[in-house]
């Protein structure tokens, strides 16, 4: 490999008021405010509302944001229709990637740019992903479509399409927060490339499509569903030292593990761990979270020297299990919060834009002759 | 602003062996072998191959490749039967992004990233990309749809599913020709959206949706038909001058100038200027040649010298227009070529992958406090 910085590592790509992350010490902050201040009092509507204007919203204008919101969560009847064609086989990523773009053929204008229309664009699509979500769902399990209520949250409203029943109050405020932790969190990759597609000026759709894309990867999003996988894995508590002992000794990546900008524990990772305790209990499943602690204490004594610690993915995937969610949704529920923040660095890099358009090195041959097809 | 490289710039963030451009000189390598070479001597499929191997293809490799592709023209009934329910309304480039998303729920293998697997994949979006394109386009005219033939080659075979008669020889090559043209070009930004989606590991028809997302903004794929669009706003080649004086006086971007790239006339637009002249004079718009190279003979005496020059948009229009395309098929006729490059390049990516991570530099407040909604 040559001497660039591969993968970008440590290049500086753009400017934001969004998120703030210090690595080393463990700290992320929207807009300046402290994550587990926003977990603690804010709602996913507020923190949106927040991302977007960077300033937290007066009574009246989040009570406006909430009704724009809720006014968007039925979707249109063709879209609708299309929802429950979809293949039951359908991997819910590749669905919900292929339902957002679609949104687009739904807008008169879907190429419109002004941020009043970037906005209008990126309000539908985070009022509308969660209905996708739910009836792709409840579609495929046979289930009658529940419509939505627009009297409810964000988080209230799609546990109820999805389950059909209200959810308790701790269980939306649980999934609230959990949408919360995941909806900003700096040039990461999903985010990256949703910069990078609106940067030629192409539309709010095909940011966010794109976006959905990369969050799909294991690398990425993806992995909250490999920690479920991993705590499937382990038959119970005792069982969880030896486990991950052995996963070391072969040199395998540990789920939930490890991040490319903290090296400290994620602060979010700090929040969900006692969120999933607390729901862990609630809803019998106890063990899960031992294990999920076991594995967390194993891994400090092993490897936090090295500056490896459990990221955001790690008690999310505990958090989503103990709310009752099927693992090919853990992924989803990610790209439903990271709407939020994907939206609000589309508005950003529209609002200041400059075409993203690196240089590669080309380590090929010159001058190569075109050899005709008999002479090869 | 900071003092980052805005846009990436001048930023290397990948090795490729794909293509090489010398912007100083104005001359585009595919593997080594110049862009005119290609142009004169080679195929659409011939020139794939080259992108995605490394070298070109002996006789047999190149039968067994054109196979491959053509047994893939034919939809999967159920993606057939989609591209028929599209809104008729629909823009083809949305329509397209969202149909070579779908693709990914026929697969049932979709997240498969080995090399062998990526191809299939790749494969699929390129053989199936044209029949989606002309399948779309007949219907929302009304008029029947014509099943692929696989006995012909990529170009022919999709002019012959869009227009229902076989294309001549000549215009089938000139078709071919601008395929080879627009085939790969270093790390432009829909290439890159690719390689940074498939950089989590997430898959090909994720980072193939990305780049058409990327593809279809005005500053990137979108240009050729925005110069299609100035063409038509100048009445005969005696308004043209005037025209190009009036926007350069009101300092209005001229659409097909101008590249980040190149600092000379673009190899591609030189060819393409070549098999315009000869496509006007044989379809009966010898007036629409006359115009675009009265336009070129005006910028090169009022802005060459800032190296603004012709890129490849600025040619490509007549090209598409005088084969008798619609215009708001210009762009997916970029798609459809750049399948290739695209496809190459995340195949590059997956062999040698780093996650695409970089740093934002944070601009906004810090440690704020969440002020209660009462409060604010």
């Amino acid at each position: 490999m040559g001497d660039f910085a591969k993968g970008l590592e440590g290049v500086t790509a753009a400017e934001t008021n969004m998120s703030f992350i210090d690595g080393q010490e463990g700290r992320l902050e929207y807009v300046g405010i402290g994550i587990d201040d926003l977990a603690e009092h804010s709602t996913f509507e507020e923190t949106v509302f927040l991302l977007w204007n960077n300033r937290l919203p007066t009574a009246s204008e989040l009570s406006d944001f909430r009704k724009e919101l809720s006014k968007r969560y039925a979707l249109p009847a063709g879209l609708a229709r299309r929802v429950a064609e979809i293949p039951t086989t359908a991997q819910p990523m590749h669905m919900l990637r292929t339902l957002v773009s679609e949104m687009s053929l739904y807008d008169t204008h879907p190429n419109d740019n002004d941020v009043e229309q970037a906005r209008r664009k990126a309000m539908n699509i985070l009022g509308q992903a969660p209905t996708i979500v739910a009836m792709f769902d409840r579609c495929r399990r046979g289930l009658p479509v529940i419509e939505p209520d627009p009297s409810l949250g964000f988080s209230a409203n799609f546990l109820y399409m999805l389950n059909g029943e209200k959810p308790t109050e701790t269980m939306a405020r649980a999934f609230d927060i959990c949408m919360i932790t995941h909806a900003d969190h700096g040039l990461n990759n999903s985010t990256f490339a949703a910069r990078v597609v609106i940067s030629t000026l192409s539309d709010v759709y095909s940011a966010i499509t794109a976006a959905i894309g990369s969050l799909r990867g294991p690398l990425h999003g993806g992995a909250n569903e490999g920690v479920m996988h991993m705590l499937n894995e382990i038959p119970s508590v005792d069982d969880a030292e030896a486990y991950i002992m052995g996963k070391l000794e072969r040199r395998e990546k540990i789920m939930g593990f490890g991040h490319r900008v903290y090296k400290a524990k994620d602060p979010r990772a700090t929040y969900l761990m006692t969120l999933a305790e607390q729901l862990a209990k609630d809803t019998g499943n106890a063990d899960l979270y031992a294990k999920s602690h076991k594995i967390e204490q194993v891994m400090e004594r092993e490897v936090a020297a090295k500056g490896i610690y459990p990221n955001v993915d790690f008690y999310s995937a505990t958090t989503y299990h103990c709310i009752g969610l099927r693992l090919d949704l853990f992924t989803p529920m990610f790209a439903m919060s990271r709407i939020g923040g994907w939206s609000g660095h589309v508005i950003e890099q529209l609002s200041d834009n400059r075409l993203f358009r690196p240089a590669a090195a080309y380590v090929g041959p010159h001058d190569a002759p075109y050899v005709p097809i008999d002479q090869r």
